[in-house]
Formats: structure tokens, C-alpha cells, sequence
């Protein structure tokens, strides 16, 4: 029986939740695999997560490995391909509780760097899992800066073989998934010498373990980098190599090739590989990032609907939560965020099929902007999404404390994002590289790509609201938002040139910029994502209630974003202290608005409680029974030798004298 | 040996680094008792914490108890005693790693609630460890709101007995540490009825376990309720009570008693109990926020020095992390803040000295001040550093995300402060009461309390800061403080009338401006926190060097206050968009100087290896080693049955036929 605080909120709903939820997931046929795959997938024990926060780090990699393994049977018991639809939503559904995530991106690189032959040779065997593979780029002192990466791959052409080390503790590989306990190959990106000259980093396919016995390779140390805040269920790995010989061909060589007398060639254009990084950025967006966020929004406000405290109103029952101005201020914009990142999303997946196709057709014109849009969502939308998540977590008090809301793993993991696949704070002052040239070219009247063009335009100096209202036309605040954008990034520019031509060389007039060039790269961002809502808003049928509590959204979106950062609105005069007195006025009543439709906006992300796995967000709000009851089957209610060792001599007085 | 990169830093300190500790502990005595007790407690094995990382809540749990046992008998051994000058540094020593917190609690809670008689039957026992306390106020159904506790404990005149009763779910005792799986005895807060008549919240000591045998008492239902995201030491824990029966005797009765007859006696002041919950909210600054905020800025900035990544200038070796801007802007103000904080701490510690010695002679015109001030400062500063911890932790990219970093640990445990004692918005709001308050009271021109009188001063109407070394002159930036605090609160005192001039009732008009009122809220105390650090690096020797590098910290803290929201320094002009652009150039110089010392100023706070527990924040600065060797010992480097059961069929195709 669900909880009647919960219920009597859906009963309310200003629009139909199912086309919501279809909306999101791109058409009613879309909903029904998904849902089908879900169905599938929870209703197999094996695939259970009901005892995930009780588990160690040993059991849960153990149960991902399970999870894997029966995976391959299941999508054959299902007729599932890899090609087929319903693949895209099986990792979803497992909630990434799974093994060999590595293991495709071996496949992956081996498909995009290797020649033909190779391709032949080492697909079939791992598709068939008769090897397993990994990744390893990450080195103990080495990330995102590749250039830096120490480990050597030095050519023999006595024996036709690459001699593989890692010379120094800091060149030793560190992170790579799968790689700690269960791979017997992996990818190495190591330096190339050929006759005492560096080449750069290449890749060389090495094998690591014994396919009979999973003993280690001559050569080869390998194990598990221990605990950390989350992935326990990956064996992220180590790997020292010492004097490891590979062959010749283990090199992948689709764009450059040693050729037997230690000849290095270079064949065809590497730019399609600098654009898989970009799409790998975008593609992590949906699942690891967006996810996490909605199960921490339908977590967070089903569960402050039914939490009642304190009075409102003086002699009357005690209020929901979300009934607080704070607690809705707190909630409501992570749900607005949520929606807007989803919609961007669908935007740079557009714009990415776009650009493949044009550079499958060899045009590599869009490639920096298609960078510079990755890199800054990539950091934006992961920043923003982690601070929600936690805010998420801290607005239920000490329940969201408890493992059982599901809240800290779901913090824990999203904070990763804003890590791996480029550091945030590194990909940010890549984009602002490119709106610093643009907006030098744009200046000299030269053409810029689409979505920097704006930067060229030329700039109001006011904002013309003269109420509050005003302030929830999409047409003033998206020109709010470019205002600030294309400030941010002249102001940077000019300090940059000013230092320049003060003397100040030009790697130190950088470095002296970044903080502002961040910010700048930011409102870049920030702008884009407002104006693609807005204009996703206009686009929706105006039928059943969705694009008016989408509208709704999009205000609240774009308002919190002004009313958190009024300073770069104010700096120069474009909104005017009245004006932003107005923002504030409409970004709280709009509050009040969204707060009657929060419940079934979260519903319509559709997570089922096992996906959610949540004590505190489970579709009938029975939130204290189930914190009751997941706690009894907790291990730290079983014995503990404590009493015996400890608190009975404490108790009995028999400890040795005190 | 020392790291070169690390070694390098501490020769251009340009103060005193043992000077500044003794300056942190309040006198060279102090430093030496301190580290007395570090080197007693770190000695001992017992209380080692160095396979913490690896160890299950079981573990953590049993290991804790064990450390507490042992504790008494090294209290015993070394003298110390619990009003001698070592115990306020074993709990900092032991990094509260140690079980029975809230035996004390119970302890104290008998000393302030109860009778004469009560204090001498309980305090012996518990002080000779003849029964384990507990303290059992929060209930599933409510925290902070302490009114709405649903427990009930209902007088039998026949029996002379209370019948205590969790009649409802949300009634169950929920988060009580040492409850779960140690206590013998609690402190259970119920609403007193007596002859069918509710007389509010009073507190009763109830037997929970026998002490024999440990098993649970009659009508008592208790466990552990689970993991959580850090305190996995502390066995939180639940409690429900069927009927159970306690002698009269057992309603801690210092302020009211019930009688034979069932007469109900209100005596004494219960201002004095108000008074100790604020204490207990300033005590908790010192050991578990600030010294976790301390420990991740020595952990991120040793690291900073250490770790060398990508190229400042092309040609030259890869660059100290530190010596970029960004990663500057990151850490500093963190470094900057923990400063700030801990001379607020003096400043609160010695303001509530006076509050006590007042409060004994009876004069209670103190309390109001102080309950706000401990409100607000306790929810700013627990907010500040648990941001400071996770930026620490992000700012050391990947390794910051191992557990061994030791900065995951830091994070997941201070969070808990932003929810414990009092949940920080429902904190600022009873501040900013205070603050509406008073500002009323001053515009009528009433007297009021020394911290806020300067609501009635007269407001300068612009900054007078012409160049950008202006903004180095604390005046020029405490009068901005000022300035923006006044505004925040006069601008929603004024809200809240006219909503309530135009017929909204006057509970209503509160929610409608809470979120205003936060921020009111924080102004307060962050102009009192920058106005505090002024007056504190005014008074300090010149000798040194102390003050002077105590200064640049001083302004860092404020500029960064202010570049960091530079829309409440706008709004109405007091700061110009000039002026603004003064503030960003003082504040990015200010970090290219604190960055020459971040290391002494980091070395400070001296802490020992073992209190750390960071594989990032040695003295030594051997990262990467460290990591190698740790990981080794991990649990996920032994056999996992995972091999045998799934990986081993699949490699060798055993598996039944997919």
C-alpha cells in the first residue's frame, strides 16, 4: 500500500507522466524495451543488488564477475546482440553492477587502432572470452597528461620482438579496470624507441596472465590497487612489466607501423581517433552521470513528501518537507538540472552522429568544435550533477546518511565522473582555448563555428525586464546568459593580451588566466544548455500538460542559475539591482509552482525500486518499514567477538586490574 | 628520506614553522603535552589505524571497543586523568576512532539532568565501567524537532512506575551510538503522561541489556542499524520499547519531578540545559571539522609538490601541480579558511567561557547571543570545511579517490557534521531570527548584544577602494562584510513586513523568505569570521614572520569570500564593477604569494603520519611507493573464489554451452 502522503501527490499531477516518461526515452517503443529489459534482467536473482551495501569489496567483485559471465548467457537465452536495441539499456538496468566493462574497451581500441590482420586475429578470441582484456593507459604518475606516460616499448629487430618496462615506480600502470585480478591481456600505451629515438606513445597488445592456470606472465607484476570510495566491484589494477618481450605484431599498427629493420612508418589520419575520445566523453553522460542524478532527485523528493517535521502553521499537523521554501530550494533546481542535462544530451548525440558522418565522408571541420564540446559538457554537467547529487544526499538529514537510501553510493561513484575521462578542471581550460581563438577570430571578422558564433554578435547593453515576469521569457535570460558568456571571455582575452604585451611570456600570461578562463568556459556552457531547453521547450506539442511544467522547468533551470551567480549578471551593469530583485521574486514563486508537480516529474524517469534500491525512495514511500527491515539483515547484527574479548571482562570486572 | 620536490618547499619558509604550532596549540607547553600524548598513543599497537582502509564495519566496530578497553588501562598507567591537561589531545590522537562517545554522554547527561541522588547512584557505576551508557533521543520519525518525539512514557501512580512504549514505527529510537550492539543502559527521551495528560519531552534511564549475559531486557527490541557512510566504528543503533517498566526514580529530575501521587514539580532553571546544547555545538569544532579540514589541506598540498604534471613552459621539465593557477585557487582558500576558522573557534571558545561564568551567577542575558552564534557558526563552518575536504579530495585527482589517500575517510566523516547536533539549515534559521530580531530592536533603537550592534551603525553608501592594493587593507574588506551582512538582513526584515502588511500570515511570510534568511544568515557570521581574523593577526607578535604571512592568509580568506560571490558585494552598488575587478587581481597575486608557503603552513598543524593515515600526505613525500606498498596488502590481493567459479570455466570454455 503506498504511503497517502506520497499517493495524494500523484493524484495532483498537472500532466500525464507516461508521456513524460516516453518523451524521455524517445517514443513509446522505446519505453516498452527498455521497461521489457528491465523486467528481465531484476526479475534474475543472480543480476540482485538487494545485498550490495552489506557486501565487501572481495563479494562484490566476485558477484560483478557472476553478474558478467551469466550476462553472456542471458543475451544469448534473450537473442540480445550487441547491435540490437535493446543493448543500450542492459547496463542501465544493471545499474553498471557488472564485470568486463574493460573488456569492450579492449575490443574497442583493438577495432579502431589495429590493422586488418589484427582485427582477425584477436576480435574472434575475445568475443568467444577466450582471453580476457583490459586497458592500460593510466600510469602511478601519469593521467590525463599522456605525453608524460614513462613506460618504454623498445624495438629489437634481432629478434623482432618490443621489450617492454617500466622503468621508474612512477611509470608503473595504476587504474586500469578488470586488470587486478581478472585479465589475461590488456593494451599497454607505452613510449616507442626504435634505435634509441622516441616515436611517442603507441599501443601494444601484451598478455599478462596464463590462460591455463591465471598465473602471472614472465615478467609480469600485477594485482589490485586496493580499496576506494566506490567500484568495489571493479579489480582496478597495477602492472609492473620488466624486460616483457612481445612480438613484433602486438603493436597496433592501423596508423603507424615498425616495419621488420625497425623502419617507422606512419599511414592514414589519426583525427578519427581524437574524435573517439570526444564521443567517449559524451557517451558517459547518460549513464554514469544523468542516472545518478535522477535516482538522487526521485530518491530525495519521494522521500520529502513523506517525511513530515516541524510546523508550518502553529496547532496543525506537522508539514512535508518539501513544503519548506529551503528544502524545495534545495531540491527543485537538481531536478530542473537533471531535465536540462537530459535534453543537452540528445543535443550533442545530434551533433555528434553529425560530425561522424562528416568525417566519415573526410571532412574533419567540425572536429575542434565537437572537442571543445565535449570537454566542457563532459566537466560542466558532471560538476553540476555530482553537487546535486550531494545535495540530494544532505537534504534528507541522517537518513540520507545510511548506505540503505542508496544516496552515498550513488554520491560516491558520480564523484569519479568529474575524474576519469579528463579532468574536469583540464577539459574546461581546453574549451576555453578554443573560445579564446574564436573569439580572436571572430574579432578579426573571420568565420567560427555554429555554436561560438554567437560570440561575434553584437551585445545589448541592458537587460530589458521591467518585471518579474519578464524574467520567465526565454528570450531574456538566454540573452542574459550569452551577455555573460561573451564577457567572460573578451574580459579573459583582453587580460591575456594586456599581459603579452606587458612582457609577461606566453605560457605564464596563460597560466595567470585560468581561473577566469574557467569561469568563461563555464558560462560558455551554461548558455548553450539554457538555450537548447528553451528552444527544446518550444518544440514539445503543447498537449497533456508536458511543455507547460517543461516551461516551468526551463525557468527554474535558468533562474537558479542567475540567482546563484548574480555577480557575473551584475559585474557590468547588464541587469540592474531591481532587475535582479525581480529574478529572485520569480525564481521563488516558481518554486512554489514545481514543488505540486515534483513528484510525478520524478516519476516519469521511471526507475523501478530495485534499480533504485533505495530505503527512503521506493515507489509506495514506506520509508521507516524498510529501514527497519534492511537493518535487521545488516552482519553487524550478527555476534560480535567484541562482547566476549572485550565488554563482558569490562562488565564482570574481570580485565586485568585497571 | 624526503622527497627533493617536498624538501625544497620547507627551505624558503619565510616564518617560523615550530612558532606558528605553538601559536595553533596556545603556547609551547601546550604543543609539548600534545605531542606527549601523540607519541604515547601512537606508540602503542592497539591503537594503530593502519589496516583501517581494509577492514569491514564489523571489524572497525570490534576494534573500536577494543581500543576503548585499552584506552582505560593507558589513562591508568600514564596518570591522565579526565580534568588533567592531556585529555582534550587522546580523542584528537586517537582520530576519534575509539568506541564509548556516548558513554560519556550518558555520563553527562546524568550530571546536568539529574538529581543529586540520581548523579550519586549512576556516576559511580558508569565511571567504573559497571554498565555501558547510551543517550536515546532521535527516533526514525524525527531529529532536530525534538516536540514531535513520539516515544511515550506514562506514569502507573499504582506501581509507582513509568511504562515506556515506542507505539508506532516512527517512534523507534534510530541512530543512538554505542546503542546498538554495546550499551547496557540509555537515556531514553520520551513525552511524559500522567493521568492522560502530555507534559512534553523529559528524559528516563532504562536498562536495555542484562548484565550478565548481555541479552535483551523484557519489552526491549535493539540492534545495529546498518552501514553508513562512514562511522562504520560506531554501532549506531535502534530501539523499540514494549511496556517496559522503570522505578520513578529513573526520570532524571534535577528540573522537574513527578510525585508518589502523580503531582508533576517543575523546579530550578532549565536555561542552564539550553546553554550546554550550545556548547556541545562549539566543542564539536575543534576535533571533528576543523582537524579533518586541516589533515585534507596537509594531504592535498604535499601532494601538489610532489606530484609534477604536464608543462607551464614548453622545453622545461613537467611543472608541481601547485603551480598552476587552478589548482592554487583550489587549495589555498581552503588552507586560508582553516586558519580563519580556527581563531573563530578561540574567539567562540573564549566568549563562551565568559557566557558560563555569567550563567553561574545566575545572570542569563547572554544565552540569546550565544545560541545564535553557536547556531550559525556551527552549521558556516561545518558547511565550509566539508567543501574544503571534498575540493582537497578532487584537487588530488585519481589518488585522491583510493582510500588510501586517506581523504575519502575525511570527507565521508565530516559530511556527518552538516546533519549532527542540529541540521545547519534549520541552525541558520535560528540565527537569523535572532538577527531579525534584533535588527527590529536596533532600528527602534533599542539595545542589543554586542555581535550584532553593528546592525544599527550607519552604512557607508561605496567602498572607497581606489587601487587594487586597497582591497589588502582589512578595513576596506571588513566594512564590505558589514555592508553586504546589513543589507541581506535589513532587505528581508523588510520583505517579511511587507509580505505581512499585505494580509499574508505571518508563519507563511517566514517560509516565503527563509531561503533569503539563510543567506542573511551566513553573511553574519562570515563578516564576524573575516572581522575576528583581522583583530587576531593585529594582536599576534611581528616577530617571526608570523604576522606576516598570518596576514596574507587574513586577506586571502576575505578576497576570497568576495571573488567567490561577487553579487552580494554588487547589488546595490557599494562595490563597483571596478572595484570588483581590484578584488580579483589582490585576490590571484595573493595566491602566487601563499603558495611559496603553503608547505610550512601546511607543516603547522603537525600532524603525525599515523594521525594522517595518507599514503599522499607523508612528511616524506614518498607517494608513490607508499601506494605500491599498501595496495599490496589489500584484501582484493588475495585468491578470489571468482577464479574458480566463473573466470576459469569461461577461459577454458567449461562453462555450460552458451
Amino acid at each position: 500500500s503506498v504511503n497517502p502522503d506520497l499517493a495524494s501527490e500523484r493524484q495532483t499531477a498537472s500532466f500525464s507522466v507516461e508521456k513524460l516518461t516516453a518523451l524521455l526515452d524517445g517514443g513509446t517503443e522505446q519505453t516498452q524495451i527498455r521497461r521489457a529489459v528491465v523486467e528481465v534482467i531484476e526479475s534474475d536473482p543472480v543480476f540482485s543488488r538487494e545485498n550490495q551495501y552489506f557486501q565487501t569489496q572481495n563479494e562484490r567483485y566476485e558477484a560483478a564477475v557472476r553478474k558478467a559471465v551469466h550476462l553472456q548467457r542471458k543475451m544469448h537465452e534473450m537473442g540480445w546482440t550487441e547491435n540490437g536495441p535493446e543493448y543500450k539499456y542492459i547496463y542501465r538496468a544493471l545499474s553498471g553492477d557488472v564485470a568486463f566493462l574493460l573488456h569492450r574497451v579492449f575490443m574497442r581500441s583493438i577495432s579502431v587502432l589495429g590493422s586488418d590482420k589484427q582485427i582477425a586475429k584477436w576480435i574472434p578470441l575475445a568475443s568467444q572470452h577466450k582471453l580476457i582484456g583490459s586497458y592500460a593507459q593510466t600510469e602511478l604518475g601519469h593521467g590525463t597528461y599522456l605525453q608524460g606516460l614513462e613506460t618504454t616499448a623498445v624495438f629489437d629487430s634481432a629478434t623482432q620482438e618490443f621489450i617492454l618496462n617500466t622503468p621508474k615506480i612512477s611509470a608503473m600502470k595504476w587504474w586500469p579496470g578488470d586488470m587486478g585480478r581478472s585479465a589475461t591481456h590488456t593494451v599497454v600505451f607505452a613510449q616507442l624507441y626504435i634505435h634509441g629515438k622516441c616515436y611517442g606513445i603507441h599501443p601494444f597488445i601484451v598478455q599478462i596472465r596464463s590462460l591455463q592456470d591465471h598465473s602471472l606472465c614472465p615478467g609480469i607484476t600485477a594485482g589490485d590497487i586496493g580499496p576506494k570510495m566506490n567500484f568495489e566491484h571493479i579489480d582496478n589494477g597495477y602492472l609492473l612489466l620488466k624486460n616483457v618481450r612481445i612480438p613484433r605484431e602486438n603493436m597496433l599498427s592501423k596508423f603507424c607501423e615498425v616495419r621488420p629493420d625497425g623502419t617507422y612508418v606512419r599511414q592514414g589520419s589519426q583525427k578519427i581517433n581524437y574524435f573517439t575520445m570526444t564521443t567517449v566523453r559524451i557517451s558517459l553522460i547518460s549513464d554514469e552521470v544523468l542516472a545518478p542524478l535522477m535516482k538522487a532527485c526521485t530518491i530525495a523528493i519521494r522521500y520529502s513528501v513523506v517525511r513530515r517535521q516541524s510546523k508550518l502553521k502553529p496547532g496543525e499537523q506537522e508539514a512535508k518537507i518539501l513544503d519548506y521554501q529551503t528544502q524545495q530550494e534545495k531540491l527543485l533546481p537538481q531536478l530542473a538540472a537533471a531535465y536540462a542535462f537530459h535534453f543537452i544530451n540528445d543535443y550533442l548525440q545530434e551533433l555528434f552522429n553529425r560530425g561522424y558522418r562528416e568525417i566519415q565522408r573526410k571532412n574533419f571541420d567540425m572536429l575542434p568544435e565537437l572537442h571543445a564540446l565535449s570537454s566542457g559538457f563532459k566537466a560542466v554537467i558532471t560538476h553540476h550533477c555530482t553537487a546535486g547529487v550531494e545535495i540530494c544526499l544532505r537534504a534528507c538529514g541522517g537518513h540520507g546518511y545510511s548506505l540503505l537510501s542508496g544516496l552515498p553510493s550513488l554520491y560516491t561513484k558520480i564523484l569519479a565522473s568529474c575524474i576519469y575521462e579528463g579532468e574536469n578542471t583540464i577539459l574546461l581550460l581546453q574549451t576555453a582555448r578554443f573560445l579564446i581563438k574564436c573569439f580572436m577570430a571572430a574579432s578579426a571578422g573571420q568565420p567560427v563555428p555554429p555554436s561560438v558564433a554567437y560570440l561575434a554578435e553584437v551585445q545589448h547593453g541592458r537587460c530589458p525586464a521591467k518585471n518579474k515576469l519578464d524574467f520567465l521569457s526565454p528570450d531574456i535570460y538566454t540573452e542574459a546568459y550569452q551577455h555573460v558568456a561573451v564577457r567572460l571571455t573578451s574580459s579573459t582575452a583582453a587580460k591575456l593580451q594586456d599581459l603579452i604585451q606587458s612582457g609577461v611570456k606566453k605560457h605564464d600570461a596563460w597560466n595567470q588566466c585560468t581561473v577566469q578562463l574557467v569561469q568563461a568556459a563555464k558560462a560558455h556552457c551554461h548558455y548553450i544548455a539554457v538555450k537548447n531547453f528553451a528552444e527544446t521547450v518550444e518544440k514539445l506539442e503543447t498537449k497533456a500538460g508536458i511543455q507547460k511544467i517543461m516551461k516551468h522547468l526551463c525557468d527554474l533551470f535558468a533562474l537558479h542559475g542567475i540567482f546563484s551567480n548574480t555577480g557575473a549578471f551584475l559585474h557590468d551593469g547588464y541587469t540592474s539591482a531591481a532587475q535582479m530583485d525581480m529574478v529572485a521574486a520569480s525564481y521563488l514563486d516558481l518554486l512554489a509552482v514545481i514543488r505540486k508537480d515534483a513528484v510525478p516529474l520524478v516519476d516519469a524517469f521511471d526507475f523501478t525500486d530495485k534499480s533504485l534500491n533505495s530505503a527512503l525512495g521506493s515507489y509506495d514511500g514506506q520509508v521507516y518499514q524498510r529501514l527497519y527491515e534492511w537493518a535487521q539483515k545488516s552482519p553487524t547484527n550478527q555476534m560480535s567477538p567484541a562482547y566476549e574479548r572485550y565488554l563482558k571482562p569490562l562488565l564482570h570486572n574481570t580485565l586485568s586490574k585497571l
